[in-house]
């Protein structure tokens, strides 16, 4: 049985990646039209892998799996499914299947496929919810998107803080159906539900019955306002090492509680983002979009480059006389921007994820601005020798060597400003630091590669 | 007080840096040389923000710092610091006070502090700890690093499945010392000390005494062998949603347990790698090295790249005929290579980061090949146009206008599959698909790049 265990049925010995031989069970069932022998198969299969593989197969495929087996597809499945997928899915599925599907989760996961539905299906599903579930859903879509009151769930276990260890085991027993699937924490509130400390579950019991609550709360109690950015709580969770926390309303009452579980998926779903925006890949794009979405998707940030390259050709246009006269400049030009491009763009992904992580700060930006320049001139300094003997042994010609040494120190400086001070500048003016910084630092770093080459070249060959 | 834990003491209202009048405060203390203003100030603060304080500040201010205050340091803030920064506090310390340090931590957290140690100081280290974890350090350290088994906490909390909720309950008061800070699970071995599932302790808390322990397990139960790597690990914590996971050695024993918290530190860091790695960083980087250090960190990249870029120049060399007679050539040559570079990224990175995360496998890699080709080719068309006008319009020539668009469409297509083929084929080699990947795709991009624009042009201007 341990053994069923180590290596859970679906994926395979190399790690978690989905079995091949699994996928191809599925695909045989589909295409067999065996809802019986398709729903075994995926039942034994735990929702995220189920919903990964739904992912992975073509449109035509899921289409089908759907109309063979979609009435017995549950909720958790719908909440791993990545947002492209699941709105296609959520799509073919009968009112009456969605809101069934919907009625096991928690309120957290039920916010989180509702908020993208249009209002009608939205007031269907809703409609079918019990009414405390959908009072609780219906506040939670007042927040903010991205807000820690989206995410948190409003199920939360609290006790009055006077109360002993023993009142608060005999309370959980009375509540044990009431109780969320998941919770590591009671929450300590005063008389007005403003929360004044917790207790871990296993201080819980393993203290005497006798000890008041308030003995054995935790050091690392604290909480957050429901309308922090989400971005933020999935921070504080990695920062100390949080478990759960509670969500309070303006006033400090509880309001929620947010787990390390959500928070983690958070933190995922950030480093994508970042990840992404860096690479000029619009965040919410996915593995199973069409040609056509992705194409649309990735357009416009080559739109932008085109613009930003044309700009760099404006420079190379002004020397056109230098370059006709000496051609090895045609050749030797991409070599600058090239290194340039690539110093300024290690400068830049060092610069975006310290900043994520909250080690740039104003404390420390100037050092390490400091350090940028110094690290940009010794390796301009290192790459103006190599090149400089390069041209010098390629061309035959020491000018053209001096040239393109000088502008490599010129440029990789340059570039590690860039690097630095774009995202910064950004993050300073409230947008995103991985969105456009690669753009600008590859502009500047281009532009200014051309000048400082091919002007130099004019001043000394011509 | 519970104004006081919405924002924490040492960090600002926008969020969780830290905050500059904290650090300022900190600042004016070290140059007074004023040890208990220091202490008290520090004290306040959460380990993870003093570790913070220490990256961002200068060495020398690090080293005044830890002059006047260093006898404090307790473990857990070494825990937090950066593997740089540790170092270099480490050895600086006296033995008494490092070994004093180590000794609040728990098993898994004194591993990750000790392997990096040199011998003499780990011998002395490892003497000093009490007899019983000394011995689980030991056997922590002879799994291979980045496993399951020098992540995970030796401290586990196990009862015989045969018994109750009531049994278990009484054990964990008897216990109460003994326990581990954290624990979520009361895992259930057989005879054999093999897990056979495990119950969370809310249902511990919330279920009658005489349940047997057996009725209340967990569905979502799974172990992970002992040499797992890390990054399955975090991998299995995220897409299945897991607070702790026994860990089992080869003969399916449990050894050890691994906490959510751990694997989130592990995801973060797998992530930082990826970004890192993407960009031609090396993944052991961080804010606090030295100019010189970083310098060398980055020079090796450089280096690939200038020998990748002097490759393209010798394509463009091949053509310098053809660029002498006409010199928009060299004006719009760029253009070219900078959009196939940016198509090839952005491929790339998705499919990089697909790869981490799995979604990018067996049963999809081939519909994802043909999708990105589409994608090539579309976006190709639509720049070839716009590109081919803009040449038309500028240099007054048909001929250049047609040069440039097939040279547009052909280049995105090939960095659209370069993007995608590379990294799955670095991925089959077993090699980090985010290692060398780019170097590659932007080698491929630049060389077809110039050697279509400019050998059609060959072709058809000559």
């Amino acid at each position: 049985m341990a053994e069923d265990t180590v290596e859970p049925a679906a994926r395979d010995d190399e790690g978690y990646a989905l079995q091949r031989d699994r996928v191809e069970q599925v695909l045989l069932a589909i295409n067999a039209g065996d809802s019986a022998r398709l729903g075994k198969l995926l039942d034994q299969m735990h929702p995220a892998d189920v919903a990964d593989l739904m992912e992975q197969v073509g449109d035509k495929t899921r289409q089908l799996l759907l109309r063979f087996w979609g009435r017995d597809i549950d909720g958790e499945i719908l909440s791993e499914l990545d947002e492209g997928v699941r709105a296609e899915v959520i799509e073919s599925l009968p009112d009456s299947v969605l809101s069934e599907a919907v009625l096991d989760l928690e309120s957290d996961d039920i916010v989180d496929l509702v908020e993208d539905l249009e209002d009608d299906r939205k007031d269907i599903v809703l409609g079918s919810l019990p009414a405390a579930e959908r009072i609780a859903v219906e506040q939670a879509l007042s927040w903010p998107e991205y807000s820690a009151g989206r995410l948190m769930q409003r199920e939360v276990v609290s006790a009055p803080e006077h109360w002993t260890v023993g009142q608060a085991i005999d309370f959980l027993r009375r509540e044990d159906a009431r109780l969320p699937d998941q919770f590591y924490h009671v929450i300590l509130v005063d008389p007005t539900m403003t929360p004044t400390g917790y207790v871990t579950l296993g201080k819980l019991l393993s203290s005497s019955r006798k000890l008041p609550l308030k003995s054995i709360t935790e050091h690392s109690f604290r909480t957050v306002p429901v309308d922090m950015d989400e971005g933020e709580v999935a921070y504080a969770f990695n920062q100390y090492h949080l478990i759960s926390v509670p969500v309070v309303d303006h006033d400090d009452r509880l309001v929620g509680v947010i787990t390390i579980d959500d928070a983690m998926a958070v933190l995922d779903d950030e480093h994508e983002e970042d990840i992404l925006l860096l690479a000029g890949v619009a965040e919410d794009s996915s593995l199973s979009d069409s040609a056509m979405e992705t194409t649309k998707l990735r357009l416009p940030w080559l739109a932008v480059n085109l613009a930003t390259a044309i700009l760099a050709s404006l420079v190379i246009a002004l020397f056109d006389d230098v370059i006709a006269e000496v051609v090895a400049l045609a050749v030797l030009m991409p070599i600058v921007a090239s290194m340039g491009g690539n110093a300024g763009t290690q400068s830049l992904t060092v610069a975006v994820r310290a900043i994520a992580t909250k080690d740039l700060t104003g404390s420390n930006v100037w050092r390490v601005v400091g350090r940028e320049l110094v690290v940009g001139l010794l390796n301009g300094l290192v790459f103006a020798v190599v090149m400089g003997i390069v041209a010098l042994l390629w061309f035959g010609s020491g000018q053209i060597g001096a040239v393109i040494a000088v502008a490599m120190v010129v440029n990789l400086a340059v570039a590690a400003l860039a690097g630095i001070l774009v995202p910064v500048t950004m993050e300073k003016l409230g947008v995103d630091p991985a969105l456009a910084s690669g753009t600008f630092v590859t502009t500047v770093t281009d532009v200014v590669g051309f000048f400082a080459f091919l002007g130099l070249a004019a001043v000394v060959l011509l």
